[in-house]
């Protein structure tokens, strides 16, 4: 039994929803969130960058001695989830094979579409993890850099943001794909209106879900991984951010749809 | 005569509007230009944060033996400027001033509009400034955070755009503003489809001429701070970038229209 908590990393706000996944799956688990607000966005930015930022905030998590870290940032995942586990003591989790392999089991077709930062979509690494498990699988991605900002503003449902959906969406129509993948953790604010725009029936594949079952089996594989049953999680979570907390907060309690009790700003630079 | 080069900070590639605006009217004069691309955008981080980056930004560019200080970005001059100059040992400008100053003139009717990221705005250093000049002014002001991704996606002119532009700009057309401030450098791409979604006749004021103008107005009254007559200012310039040159150049080169001979990746974190 291992009181020690679970370490999530993302570049801000988005990597809630597998802290989330998490919590709902792993109720005896402590989680320590750190969102990488004063860097925020990732995605617009060289892979170099991306790997020192997520370096230093894997960093920042194993001094909180965690047991576990989850790279809940899709361009993170993309781009950095090799150079983090290679320096790390603790197994280190990314969001793209478990979004990979949901959408490889779940497509009929083989036809999978890829929607992400222009990080995660220039790094090809969900159509590598996708053709690992089904080879015969015809991958087309883009990236579609306005919808971060569009659901950071809020217009989800409005007319830019079916207009924004359609222009993006459109070779994936064209490809007849079967799944979609959401390869950016802030893609599910936008889910209807991207369901909409696809054709009936087209699976939306998150990750959230996925890391948390595949973050529950390694627990279940390494004997005295877990929490100790009764272990009153949600009491040990620490939240991190490294711009001013308040903005997150707002966030983070209307979308967890409580309060969040312990929230600091941490300084994560030259880690 | 002095030959130090003038240094322009901005968070990217939008100062790039003020520096061409600098070197056509200050031929002789040599510019560093220091874009902070590993930290873009400022413009929804707290005030906090962006003073900590700006202040690490001029300390990086005062190594550079600069002769004087331009603060390109609206948002870094909207909550910086104070900070920045009071630990500057040489002269220190922003751009809202200069962008107030010729909004204040221009406007006939005093009913003046002002847009801007949602720091910019948050800290109403415009309309401090505009009605410190014409106090009977009404100045109306909204952050429009949707504009510089859209600029960034070169979606300028498309539907999209137009119907962003429709939103955001519907309260200036109710308050039949006759000046507009686009009170972030990126706005200016934008320009078009702004200026035809408001009505016939509305002056739109970028900041980037009135700060070479006022650039110039110091140097001119300051004896000794020009550059030598004859100076061939341009070989002299020097550009600096936070994260990989390469997407800096490609939209360097295309706004400038020549090719960018010195630039270099900087590390200012920590300055």
């Amino acid at each position: 039994m291992d009181r020690r908590p679970i370490g999530v990393f993302d570049s801000g706000v988005g990597g809630l929803t597998v802290f989330q996944a998490l919590e709902r799956a792993l109720p005896g688990e402590s989680l320590v969130y750190l969102g990488d607000t004063a860097r925020v966005p990732y995605g617009g930015r060289s892979a170099e960058t991306v790997v020192r930022y997520a370096i230093e905030a894997a960093r920042f998590l194993r001094r909180h001695e965690v047991k576990m870290l989850v790279v809940a940032c899709n361009t993170a995942s993309a781009v950095s989830l090799d150079a983090v586990a290679r320096e790390s003591d603790v197994p280190t989790l990314g969001v793209i094979l478990p979004g990979a392999r949901r959408a490889a089991e779940r497509s009929g077709s083989g036809r999978i579409g890829v929607i992400g930062t222009r990080a995660t979509i220039a790094s090809e690494a969900y159509p590598h993890a996708i053709r690992a498990l089904r080879p015969e699988a015809r991958v087309t991605s883009r990236a579609c850099p306005l919808f971060v900002p569009l659901a950071e503003e809020g217009w989800t449902a409005n007319e830019v943001a079916r207009q924004v959906a359609e222009e993006y969406l459109r070779p994936f129509r064209e490809e007849s794909v079967d799944t979609l993948v959401l390869g950016c953790t802030h893609y599910p604010l936008l889910r209807e209106v991207i369901g909409e725009t696809m054709a009936p029936g087209v699976a939306l594949v998150d990750s959230a879900e996925s890391v948390a079952a595949e973050v529950g089996d390694w627990l279940s594989r390494h004997a005295g991984l877990a929490a100790p049953p009764g272990s009153g999680g949600a009491e040990g979570h620490h939240f991190f951010v490294t711009d001013a907390p308040a903005p997150f907060v707002a966030v983070a309690e209307r979308f967890l749809g409580r309060p969040i009790p312990r929230l600091e700003r941490a300084r994560i630079e030259g880690e």
